[in-house]
């Protein structure tokens, strides 16, 4: 892949440590590009780490999730906290694609030192978000941050896999987009710790409150101890309404696992979920090198011609990566 | 995981290949579930396979995706085709999270015995979307499907492998959802054979359409021979407007890649994403086996520690599946 260019990532590690912007931005950068330097900074951020507190934030397009979370930084910045928001989201304004108003709003918080705001494509990078959010995660936490919000747009099976990073996770849903039920399918009830209704100012929101409440009553998991109950929470994030309520929410929450000495399974389901990914892409970068494009393509061939079926043909794989 | 359930699968294969829905329905849900039988399945389908085409709609959320499949399903019927389609979408009507009207329009095809319609909900499913939908595809291949579409959302790691599953793939647009920027963002432009800007009777239409050409302009892929230009065909879904042009566009296409030698391709690629996928579960499988929940936690927890960085700790899960 051509020659690696020098880093000097002690120098970078210092600096982010301090907070400088530039820093945090170029490590995240990175990560993101599934640097050969990845190993060093992984070592080199360990000891630095395990203060941030990351809160993911999800929901269907056009629910305010962008607004939402600008919503949250600026409350999170009044309360004197260091933010960090990282948005996987390929729909997200942070990564271009959304409405001027929507950046210019988040834009705000650019200027603020104790704000760094990160967009994470990730597209095609071996390990893929649940490897590469991890690692930015533990930047943004040796950079000082308190807080970190991780914005993921609520469809597809690795925005799932990055929402179950988080410490806390909002769900957000809007009226009338009978959102309820699409939560439900996606797994998304499962990992939700609080619910956000937003654009509750909009008719058929106390509809989307009681659907909400009436799922929950159903899903009460009273297996393996006392369980949290995911409160439901009145936003209008545009107008800043409900957002105090919510971040009571969050901190009840993290009250509440502090209190059932669950403070941990957050930190370890991180950990746990990056070393998987990691040790997954090594074999996946062994599937594509030992087996080379000439003998994966043989195989693809075969199985087109009938001659074999996909399992007989990744198990030739398979043995030929366990050598 | 219990005991397994005594299936009849040389009855169920012979069945669907008399395209008997019930059986259909039965082996796609044995692929979604990932049956213990998936591996007897796929070599019992591999000989009766390789005559469905396989056709990719993608687009963000509300640019008329399951209008426009659903226009497809009634012009390909209308020329004796049958059809099939997979709705790998948790925003789906299929999959139950849309409006009443999508559904409904949907459902004046449930009842013709020329069309099998199936969601894909296959999350949880060690190898998810990339190693599912190549079965489910081969299944509804086998039971004498001439065309199938394959509808998936344009966002999201998970979905871009499924489009690069078809032979030919339809990107969707709408007029006014800045939307150009995203398809370019999420790697869909590449993906493309064909675009269609959808709701073009909507103000913005005409500049959607400079826009995609536009940037199709400057997508010019020259190297390694000649490149087959995607056209950009207007429709307005719900009236069934530009449905014909959009068939066409199809089959020009498909003939372009005949006279070119690369009706193979497609093929060729789902059977590669299938087994690479397959091995990666099996792998996979063996990280969760081998090392144990406890020895994965354990790593977890020196890492959380810093006293282990994930790399080394994924060192240790690699050597220990290669053993």
């Amino acid at each position: 892949m051509g020659s690696v260019p020098a880093v000097d990532l002690d120098r970078l590690v210092a600096d982010a440590r301090e907070g400088v912007p530039r820093a945090v931005g170029r490590l995240i950068s990175l990560v993101e590009d599934g640097s050969p330097h990845l190993r060093e900074l992984a070592a080199a951020l360990a000891p630095h780490t395990g203060h941030a507190r990351v809160v993911g934030l999800t929901g269907s397009p056009g629910v305010g999730k962008s607004t939402t979370t600008s919503a949250l930084v600026s409350a999170l910045r009044a309360d004197g906290r260091r933010v960090g928001v990282l948005a996987v989201d390929p729909s997200s304004p942070f990564s271009g694609g959304a409405l001027l108003g929507d950046r210019v709003r988040m834009g705000e918080h650019a200027t603020d030192p104790g704000v760094f705001i990160r967009s994470m494509a990730t597209r095609g990078h071996l390990g893929g978000l649940a490897a590469a959010t991890p690692q930015a995660l533990r930047v943004l936490d040796a950079a000082g941050c308190d807080v970190v919000l991780v914005e993921t747009v609520g469809v597809g099976q690795s925005e799932v896999e990055v929402v179950a990073l988080a410490d806390t996770t909002v769900v957000l849903l809007a009226p009338g987009m009978g959102d309820g039920v699409q939560a439900a399918k996606a797994g998304i009830l499962e990992v939700a710790d609080v619910f956000a209704v937003n654009k509750a100012d909009r008719e058929g929101a106390d509809a989307t409150v009681r659907e909400l409440q009436h799922m929950l009553s159903l899903n009460r998991r009273e297996v393996g101890g006392p369980s949290w109950r995911p409160p439901v929470v009145r936003t209008v994030a545009s107008a800043g309404t409900g957002i105090d309520d919510l971040v009571t929410a969050l901190d009840d929450h993290r009250t509440w696992m502090a209190d059932h000495d669950r403070l941990g399974e957050g930190p370890r389901r991180r950990a746990r979920a990056e070393i998987e990914a990691i040790a997954l892409a090594d074999l996946r970068a062994r599937i594509r090198e030992l087996s080379g494009r000439a003998a994966l393509g043989e195989l693809a061939g075969r199985v087109v011609a009938g001659e074999l079926d996909p399992y007989a043909a990744a198990d030739e794989v398979v043995s030929s990566v366990r050598g």
